[in-house]
């Protein structure tokens, strides 16, 4: 990695974690992509807590004291971890059930799903472009890291995913989907929950691919928040 | 309402809807709240778009064209109305069941609790001190315009609460909560969903309140975000 390290941009070859629990995250889970971690000179050991140079030292991941960084990429001032690392590509595995995101804008929002995701057995997702990266170290913070424990593939259209996962059963979620997702019972094969765009939601397409489904909700709102409603349909879909 | 209006602080006695959105649901609502509609130099009616001068017309309520109070209010270049209104005290329904925030922390997630809770016929809100601002503009952002369908009241503690609403079945939401939400059937009674600060959760002792739910999921996550697990619960409890 040449060069100085600046503030994360799509075309990036490398992302960064904000934090102590996400770098410890980083480092139990991807050690072998980091680059450096980086402390800030006024680091302080937390009594109950890792001490983040030990752990390096015992990961074998380099570790430097270093405060400029920390000006460059951190808005908040009580980030005194920085784990750098090189951005990976993943391959959704074909056994397991995935979420699908069409469009998704918002890195807060694709953070939050990954991080329910992990809570309830969903590691696979597929994102069709154009949309919000997972590496964004906004992602990577709403996730609280779970984005480590995940698979992440992007895809030009739906119908490229499908061309990939041709067996796995959709369930696209619509304001005017056909059944109430309280009537959808768990498939034995793997499938796929589909989810538009926070602002758009699904095009009408969507109603041909396989069951369309709806969260009954009443009228006052025009729709649920989009990790709200992948929540809720994870929530009732999972095996847990 | 004297003097220039400033960006929103705790102690304002006014806050503002930022954007068309949430300014016509605030003029549905709140008609008699606003002080005065504020409408950038550079607004253009959208086609298939209510036009706002004419509904402010319509609705009796004051309406100026002025760009200097964007520049203050506003941090995103894409707001051409503001709603400046007085903010009001609401009590909550002794008949409706309600959520309890205790603490909350995060003006996002408690708009999205508002926005949540509209949909599935929740619009009664319990805040413990010290805890985030209802009226804060980035809560009503979040809530999408839910916040005036609701009804949000601050406590000292969950204890001054109890008082005003003795009969009102708790369930407190925990990590190490006795039941799973599986389990509970929703009651006849008007009842209060109990959640804790993002971080800390509830104490110990809310076990003792009532009724203590857990959520089940998975070990890779330590928790659910705090509105994903009141999203859960809300849909698992709600009428419709």
């Amino acid at each position: 990695m040449d060069g100085k390290i600046v503030r994360y941009k799509k075309d990036s070859e490398y992302s960064y974690t904000l934090g102590m629990t996400l770098t410890v995250e980083l480092i139990a889970l991807c050690r072998e992509k980091i680059y450096k971690v980086f402390v800030h000179p006024e680091y302080v050991r937390k009594e109950d807590t890792l001490d983040i140079f030990s752990l390096c030292e015992k990961s074998g991941v380099p570790c430097e004291t270093d405060g400029k960084i920390f000006r460059r990429l951190s808005t908040k001032e009580n980030v005194f971890v920085i784990g750098v690392f090189e951005k990976y590509s993943s391959s959704l595995s074909l056994d397991a059930s995935h979420i699908a995101l069409i469009n998704p804008g918002d890195a807060g929002n694709f953070g939050t799903i990954l991080r329910t995701g992990a809570g309830f057995g969903f590691r696979d997702f597929a994102v069709v472009r154009p949309g919000v990266d997972h590496f964004d170290p906004k992602t990577i913070r709403a996730s609280m890291g779970a984005l480590f424990h995940s698979r992440c593939a992007y895809y030009n259209s739906f119908d490229e995913y499908m061309t990939c996962f041709p067996d796995h059963t959709v369930y696209s979620f619509m304001l005017n989907g056909k059944k109430s997702l309280q009537e959808v019972k768990k498939p034995e094969k793997p499938f796929v929950l589909v989810f538009g765009n926070e602002a758009a939601g699904l095009t009408d397409d969507f109603l041909d691919y396989g069951e369309s489904v709806y969260i009954r909700h009443g009228g006052s709102i025009d729709s649920l928040n989009l990790a709200i409603a992948a929540g809720i349909a994870m929530y009732s879909l999972s095996d847990s």
